[in-house]
């Protein structure tokens, strides 16, 4: 068996979660406090077979793999609203960091 | 040597911290926002000489597995409470994830 | 590889994080809810080539170090505070639980 550790931005966890469930992995999330004060990051300790490894490393990759997002800013609070023009910036999201690890026993009590 | 990480619930985790400082098991709790937010859960890493792995695991397991808890409702607020009738609800409570992993060095600092 | 995992007190993260950047370690930090509410630590997740291990291990140490600190109390607050002679109390900060983990895979998605 392997412990998969991965550490993922918040604004990708819960699709992560529905997608492990999908395909039958359990996940256990550990809690940060990235949910109410500022974006912040999720844990996943993840227990499989070896086998089934490497889809676990897809789902994370398929679901949290850092990308590109354009945002495009409101007008600015006080400033001329007449004159401003709006346009899209590209940020980048998500991002996943995976440790996978051997492991000697896994028990949910 | 052994780490074990268990997660379990709050509800759990000051009884287990104390039955493992009893037992002479050095533990690390990871905080989360569990705590005040909403219920949450708690990381434990134990680091432990191989030989006492399983007594790790069974003080775990008394402290944290999951049962079935009766809970009385209170009055519905606003509702007839000459007509409400009480009666206890069963909630499943407890429970823990629990790796145990091989270790090549442990260190305090 | 080599994963390590790294518990310290809140007031070490920052320059702990300062000095593995400065000498080129992949870190991740878990966010924890020691911030704001009490003072709390934080976990390091530090993903290495088994070659560069001991180098991590010494930064830690010279970072987190449990040491003594002297503290001088402020004037009591409501106390006499013409008889109140303040004199420093020795407190002790900082301190590591670190656990080196062999590692299978490491992963940047
Ligand atoms: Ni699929
Ligand atoms: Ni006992
Ligand atoms: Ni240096």
């Amino acid at each position: 068996m392997k412990l998969i550790i991965a550490v993922v931005q918040d604004q990708d966890s819960n699709r992560l979660s529905a997608a492990l469930v999908e395909h039958n992995f359990r996940a256990t999330k550990l809690a940060s406090t990235g949910g109410f004060l500022k974006s912040g990051n999720t844990t996943f300790l993840i227990g499989t077979d070896d086998i089934r490894v490497d889809k676990a490393l897809q789902i994370i990759k398929d679901n949290c793999q850092a990308r590109d997002q354009l945002v495009t800013p409101v007008s600015p609070m006080g400033g001329n609203a007449d004159s401003f023009v709006p346009y899209p910036v590209e940020v980048e999201v998500g991002g996943a960091t995976v440790f996978v690890l051997p492991i000697e026993q896994f028990h949910n009590f």
